[in-house]
């Protein structure tokens, strides 16, 4: 149970490695929470990153008067907030050139976790003469309605107003203001996104077909909610990942902890809570996001992703006899996530008592409604998921419904086991690596890359070549 | 302008054959609301309806416990109101068989207005071994939360949650609980509606398609907002339907007007007000429903419905003079239909100077809105339908997105000028008559019906079939 403090009770299972895909970002790129500029591009020079398109290129940010509830006509669902969306025009063809639109729908962080971060859009632009968006997600980094986050996320009826299908609303609108506003009424869109995000992508794709033309959901466990997905298959993939790997006993040995570990979740917990208030705490005079960067990138040639996260641990607290993993604190990502999962997102993530390396601790909706109750004073709608975006019979349903959707996962990442594995029609495709992690398919493209990651960044980007040639030519057809 | 009193309000120009279309239901076939019963079966006898399919079978009704806002999780949002639906098992094959479901989707009007009226479903269920379901939409009959209809359309709070796509969410609610609540999940489910039902069946196809297989949206005017349908759509329609039949100078005539006609809209408004007052009066001693009812019974044989509805007028006001038409009232329809098309359902119709047989009133949207403002307090959003449902470069968009809706229409109808009349895919198809009105193919079969109507709701169900046929097939190759 990973259990934070009494605010951000991030309930049971708080998804690992969807927190690490935005963590080290939030870590790594994260412009404006970091008083200094610059840590981005030292950072990726020194992780060898060779497509740099991204950091080289102008972001300008614009503010949308987004309506605060779309779905209602209550006076008060009038207001309008100010809703950050991003824009690099820098390969863009222009207006009234068709040339695509790539949108990165964003997920459960601020936006400056992504720009520079996100690496598929900038290093396809050029090619498609694309014009680049990254909008915000409600309630996450400067897209806040009225108040601070904290007191946003504190008023329960504010945060009533934080929701996916009211996310896809606001993508929807800035989409189309952005179409009006440089006059590219006929260029295509292809969103993009990445685990949650990538979900959302999928269910743009699905809900809002007149918008997209496509989507490119990344590491989306779309099927992860109901009954659908059984629920220890999150779990029983990081034990498949550590066996091969060597399991608990090497992570206790690289992090040299105080205590023997019994779990893997304390560990887990642990990260999670150094990385978040490194982020969060990001100020002169000790800026422990560049600390920690900086420990990661001094971590010797050939280490991997462990040692080198383990290197930045310890350049944060500083060289120690053993490290203790007991300091919790909150981040915006979990605070977030941790009402969005007890609202609608309710990921029936447990395991049982001999399926896992982990001890037994089996899915328990009732325990986790109560907890939520406790947490918010709300239950969750844990069937409102499959109720509005579907998921039992996915593949029967989307066989004759629906085009232009690639699910990309790669199998090692647990919760690949609730996402879509299998070609659904000529248009709805499962590109997967047996080796990949999560979201990898989206980051900035590098010399180092496997080439099987290469292999699936093309794959992907060819199939969305074909949607748009197909549209040109349906254009071309009517045309005539 | 139709201008109905302060609080009805209709804005501008008040869907007549909408109207026509449900108020011919209300005031011949509405049980509940008579408290004699027995109209319907007697008016229909004496329209010679052939198949009583409907008046025979016996409908139960049972409450669902909606959700107040599926879109917001604001405390109040989690309240629940009883949600009447109907069902008949009267050619229902049962649980566990994969018979289908049909389903038919409320409109701007009580439920007790379909049942009976609506003839497609019991026409053709037991050909299928179906089960029949009519859900009610929210705000309206007996599905208004918490308070009278009145008290609820006051209150700017509460009416806020009056709109389509929690209607939509309702409906997936209640279908999905009636598959669980009779061992159905496997049946497949077909959406029928007409007119704003019909939009709704269309979109409710598109939004979930994981609920629905397929949705028949008869006389569904979907491309009839923002600026897709040319505004003078509707009245050109109108004023050809006129000319062939001779126009103002035969309707001033049939209904022995004591003023000369100035402009259609005077019949039509107090038609409406007409037969609004005797559908909500209709109590003891003159039960003014069954007068009008007997009145249209008894006009002469070979009248026709201009005819059968002055009859009607004659018999409500007794023999007169002449017949004055300025008694203006309010209905539930029209006050529901004035707030959904005050905040969402913006239907731009308008004429110019020259191109009906109407004096000029081009649609004026900053007028309608200022008018909505004031009867409401807020503002209408005018793109949201758009925005949510899609209706720009329809074709093009639905040509390779989506499957499985039928759009019929009838091209005497006015909004038949915002259908669709073009096939878009192998599975979308549009199936229309020249000679039709609004929703004429939903009624229940007749020995009367011209082989037109009959020819069309032949096509209909054959398509349908093959959408269920080929469900079946895929069932079955998944199975093996």
């Amino acid at each position: 149970m990973a259990t934070r403090g009494p605010r951000i009770q991030a309930p049971w299972h708080l998804p690992w490695l969807f927190f690490l895909c935005s963590v080290t970002c939030v870590l790594c790129v994260s412009p404006s929470k970091v008083p200094r500029l610059g840590v981005r591009e030292i950072t990726m020079e020194k992780l060898k990153l060779q497509s740099l398109a991204s950091s080289h290129q102008k972001f300008r940010t614009f503010y949308y008067n987004q309506t605060l509830d779309h779905f209602n006509y209550r006076p008060e669902s009038y207001k309008t907030f100010q809703h950050r969306y991003v824009l690099s025009f820098k390969h863009w063809r222009g207006p009234n050139t068709m040339a695509p639109i790539f949108v990165y729908l964003g997920e459960e962080s601020s936006l400056n976790d992504d720009l520079g971060y996100i690496g598929i859009l900038s290093d396809n632009a050029a090619r498609f003469g694309a014009l680049q968006v990254y909008i915000e997600h409600r309630f996450y980094g400067e897209s806040i309605p009225f108040v601070s986050r904290e007191e946003a996320l504190k008023d329960a009826n504010l945060r009533g107003y934080f929701s996916s299908a009211q996310t896809l609303a606001d993508y929807a609108e800035v989409i189309l203001h952005i179409k009006r506003k440089y006059s590219a009424d006929s260029s295509p869109v292809i969103v993009f996104g990445g685990s949650y995000g990538g979900m959302l992508a999928a269910w743009f794709r699905l809900k809002y077909p007149h918008v997209a033309l496509g989507a490119l959901a990344s590491s989306a466990p779309v099927l992860y909610f109901d009954n659908i997905t059984p629920s220890n298959g999150y779990y029983t993939v990081v034990t498949k990942d550590f066996k091969e790997s060597n399991g608990l006993s090497i992570l206790q040995k690289k992090f040299n902890t105080c205590k023997p570990l019994e779990a893997a979740a304390e560990l887990k917990n642990f990260l999670d809570s150094l990385f978040s208030v490194a982020a969060q705490y990001d100020r002169p005079p000790r800026y422990p996001v560049d600390l920690v960067c900086k420990g990661i990138d001094s971590a010797p040639e050939g280490s991997d992703v462990l040692d080198r996260i383990f290197s930045g641990v310890a350049a944060y607290f500083g060289k120690k006899p053993c490290y203790n993993l007991d300091a919790f604190f909150s981040a915006e990502t979990l605070d977030g996530w941790s009402w969005q999962t007890c609202s609608e997102l309710v990921i029936p993530i447990g395991r049982g008592s001999n399926d896992t390396m982990f001890p037994a601790d089996p899915f328990d909706l009732k325990e986790y409604i109560e907890e939520c109750k406790r947490t918010f004073g709300v239950p969750p709608r844990p069937h409102w998921i499959t109720t509005y975006y579907g998921g039992h019979h996915f593949k029967e349903v989307l066989r004759r419904f629906g085009s232009n959707i690639i699910f990309s996962n790669g199998l090692r990442d647990p919760y690949s086991s609730g996402g879509v594995l299998e070609n659904i029609s000529d248009s709805i495709l499962a590109v997967y690596t047996t080796k990949g992690a999560h979201c990898m398919d989206l980051l900035p493209a590098t010399i180092g890359d496997p080439e099987w990651v290469v292999l699936q960044r093309n794959i992907e980007i060819e199939i969305i070549n074909g949607w748009i040639l197909k549209y040109y030519q349906d254009l071309l057809e009517n045309s005539i």
